[in-house]
């Protein structure tokens, strides 16, 4: 029958497996290596692709006004950012083969394959725009630039112009208004689209001053928490969880350029880490989490890639002209894209201290059975 | 200037980032995981190619009739194969990654892939044959043959007609006859071609009254070093070093169809492990030593690929028709490829009770200096 | 103040940093190698006691009558078990260290420690049997009670007169009846205590009949769904699910010696993967998953064990008078503990041909908001 | 009989599984998490024991006037440092474990620590000293004063004072001078003790004119291989491999106090890494090539370290006082040990530039037969 899939053909082998050839052959200087330097570029690139496929599917979930949380959705998004997570590891593992190759290996054919960097792997740039980092928060800004070509750099700008992971998990936290600014200011209440999530609605109803009273009891045992020399974390925790605090309008909540969470999604994130145990709490929990451990793997890959990059050239030119080890040292140490989450963590208090929940809230957090 | 590379032509990305089409949006029953399936296979077989790509310059310079001691050569042979092992390394660690696809996951598209199978990747069989494994070894003979088209059949069958990894070592270890059968009987003196590598003619025109010495000293250590039980291992012993051990004709060395190694290699393989330390046989060893990681880590990757297909599709028939688990983990327990190697570790003795080599032999063992 | 704690006391490093007393420096033959084989093995003896932290008090949860949907116990667990899951994981890379250790390198001081062997870790068998290895499933049951000091083989026995991590899963599934016997027969009802979590009592008292009609459903579901030469799939999934199947007294359901979860643990554990979706099951799914991780690391790990041990001393008796790569081999392959869990997934169908839920189980199956 | 060794005995059990106290329980307020909290620093604390009995081995030998390149002193080096990083991989792996435990998790015991802090390390704080690092290099230099006590600051001060694994490689290096300055000023004889090893000796009367040449030469095809923008390297080439360079007076050699390595030893290990085909070479290459590996999983530990600190306490002070996060992350990026090695990869040229070996040094380099 003409319809069997026969393995080679249903992997396309007959493209996957011509798509190499080693500028060195080309020159007659034929360098082993370089079929290894063409292979893990490749793969690294598959996986790349992979990762698209993951987080689109991701963002595309997370966009509906009303993620549902009696459907899978929440569910799935958490299994396929965990997926990503794992694919990030074998990633940094991977950077053990390339370690493989000597620097006197790479030299053989480095010098054949200027100007061309890895620098240039616009699905890479792509997707960290897609997870949410900012142009203007990438280093060597206007470098990407000019090293890359005009339609990758419009695949990146799209990308950079649409809703991020970031953004989307900002939304969605917004929405599930369990943590409102406290009194005597008026908690601003939900309105309109995107709020139809049981998360947010079981509670938006609640009663306001009740939360609000909430927050201030939360504040006084956080303050009561801290280290003599840590006292100055309050001021941090009312910027994190209420921007401009203690003043009469808290609004805009996202007034500072730099901030990516919002104060309510903060506090929204914040109250999700304190009561993760319970049941509708449970899957958000996991989210957060993942987002860190996905941060982490990604800033592990940067890092080693960079020593990877110091053992192999030292401190020369890259083959694309960057003082490649520099980059990568920098964007390690910025491209942190979800680490407001991460300074979440400065502000838990003990389990024993946390204010107990209204029984009200209780139930609505819990099944419905 | 039209001569300058990009990344994005060097990778021949346009060819690597769409060759993915997945079945299940042919049928308009798209499986969101169907692209992760596609995708780790392909990138299992590029690293299949850079595997191929290893082994096969490996087996040219084993080929050379006098691996040159005082190149590179041996070098490059260990460092080669110490990626091949890295590679595999990183090959178990992708499983990781399959066993985030859960089984209802891939039953959203399992039905239509069949027949085809894991099990067509010829890539993989290729391979097994090169580095030693022979057709008559092979789990489930005929099955191969019938899964496989004939071009692929062709292409596994020519590599198991040519000389493989392990026919390559043996005649490496031939060689370099460091381990000469113990009297009564005559040590057939080395001859001929092949026999220029500096590992094998300084030791070869050693007295070999004073070789067959050695072994016979050797021998009785051994059997002093048996505890009770472990008597009868005198017999292996025997059998393993000097095959009808004891009587009149030792020859010819591999009567024993199932044999891969002769006796006269086996001598050498076990010499080299006790005397190590000589600059001579330092790289001998990690040569021997990186097979015996590779065995292991193949080895690894069919036990894990089989518990993650027992876990994917319980006692299920897989697409191809096979039960897969069955094939694989029979392939796991058979498949040892340097298995013989292994075993030389029963016949090892404390380092303290080792017979002393003969000044001449030590001075040929170390640097010229 | 002397209450202070200092990081050297609190972790008691007089006491850990103490414990090494070679036997080779005994005997005046240092054997450099001997300290590394002593400090695996007490690490690996920390991490078997932390396991046995873990499972102490994933147990002591399960075991409470009713584990309590609306708490975060059932949270707690799964993240115990993935905690365990991460440390077995490291545990299988620990052995990359001992594989450092050549075979010479070993027999330097391998006879001085006769009769010792791994096999006396009594805390490892404790381990196997608090998870559910029962005594008549164990490989070469005698020979561990020849092996260990009577004080081990109490703790051992102790274990295993337990309640085992295996046996409270199957409690918990069948408490959460989702998946009753099929029709003409009755269903039993649920009877007593351990009844009231939340997962089993929402739905108890759900119409028979309704869940009848769904096992019967589901069962033609299953059938059109098989192969050809799968058609004999349908024999085991009566059993599985309703043991004597199609006769009028499927009771007693655990009537088969060999299994270790009943009809009805099986099919409330198939319902969960197949509804896995619904908030309420979203965490039992992890469970039931991460103990196929379990059991898959245990079984890497004794796999890479037995394969550390051929390349360590080849045939040769273990130092315990075991075969030890013998025991190991067959432990890799039979002390799957959680295997019927495994074999569930024989019996899934794709997700497009499941039967759609009452509304009203629906309801249950979600959250109260 | 009283001499059996058992295995509980044999590793002291009742020493190591007694020695976990958590204080939560003390408090009796049992924080769950504490004994992995406890264990897990135990079983780094094992492994810095083993770290620390291997590099006093390795410089027990390194110590010696002559490393002799005939017997399996420079093989055992090499087989250690191996083993050295391989137990790093692990001890990175194992954050992994210590990641499982949540913030709130940790708070439950945190303020029951204070003031203990991993920072007491003392046993890793000494490694760093044996392998190189100095106090004038460390990052807080006297914090660490305040921190530890005065036995351990003894301890630590002691290693500090003696000879470290980087200045016995350097003193290792420079006794193998492949690489005198060049020409026209005189190249310091070998002289005295320390010189007898045959990588020092074989090459040490070879002609010191050709080997000024061989430099000059060298010099000449690195200028030629510079890019354009790379031209000011060669002022770092100078400083690298003849202090101040093109002057009349290049000694002493280690006149800048930031420099680990003297320019004859950047000499050698260049040499080493150009020709490291040729036998004599192979191992020194090994050796260094270990090295970087060393740092870089060093290096991998700090940041890996420091993200989970920034996970678990985000911005708060550590619970000894420090800003844990900000500590490691100046530690990972200033305490690289071994990095005038990793910098020399910064001065290489293609092979296929390499200036020929006169014969003479070729068959000094090579094997006695």
């Amino acid at each position: 029958m003409t319809n069997e899939i026969h393995y080679h053909d249903y992997l396309q082998l007959d493209k996957i497996l011509n798509a190499q050839s080693p500028e060195s052959n080309k020159h007659h200087l034929p360098a082993h290596d370089e079929m290894l330097f063409i292979i893990i570029h490749q793969a690294y690139e598959l996986w790349f692709k992979q990762l698209h496929h993951e987080v689109d599917s991701i963002s595309a979930i997370m966009k509906k006004p009303a993620l549902n949380d009696n459907s899978p959705e929440l569910q799935t998004v958490v299994h396929r950012l965990n997926r990503f997570a794992t694919i990030l590891r074998v990633l940094v593992h991977q950077i053990d083969i390339m370690e493989t190759m000597t620097p006197m290996d790479f030299l053989d054919f480095r010098n054949m394959l200027r100007p061309a960097s890895g620098f240039q792997s616009w699905q890479f740039k792509e997707l960290e725009a897609k997870l949410g980092l900012k142009f203007q928060q990438r280093h060597g800004k206007e470098y990407y630039i000019s090293q890359l070509r005009k339609e990758h750099i419009d695949i990146i700008k799209k990308a950079e112009s649409e809703k991020s992971l970031l953004e989307l998990v900002n939304a969605w936290l917004e929405r599930m208004p369990l943590a409102p600014a406290p009194g005597p200011y008026p908690n601003p209440p939900p309105t309109g689209e995107g709020m139809a999530n049981t998360q947010a609605s079981l509670i938006q109803d609640a009663s306001i001053s009740s939360q609000a009273d909430f927050w201030n009891e939360y504040r006084i045992a956080y303050v009561n928490s801290l280290a003599e020399e840590e006292k100055n974390n309050l001021e941090a925790f009312d910027e994190m969880f209420f921007e401009k605090p203690r003043t009469l309008n808290p609004e805009p909540q996202t007034s500072n350029p730099e901030r990516s969470l919002s104060s309510s999604a903060c506090r929204s994130a914040l109250f999700i880490m304190l009561y993760r145990g319970y049941p509708l709490l449970q899957l958000p929990f996991q989210l957060l989490n993942i987002l860190l451990e996905i941060d982490e793997q990604l800033s592990s890959w940067r890092y080693r890639h960079m020593n990877m990059v110091h053992r192999m050239i030292g401190t020369r030119i890259g083959t694309g002209g960057s003082s490649g080890k520099d980059y990568l040292k920098a964007a390690a140490d910025k491209h942190y894209i979800f680490k407001e989450i991460a300074q979440l963590n400065s502000f838990l208090i003990e389990r024993r201290k946390l204010p107990g929940l209204p029984r009200e809230l209780e139930i609505r957090l819990g099944f419905a059975g």
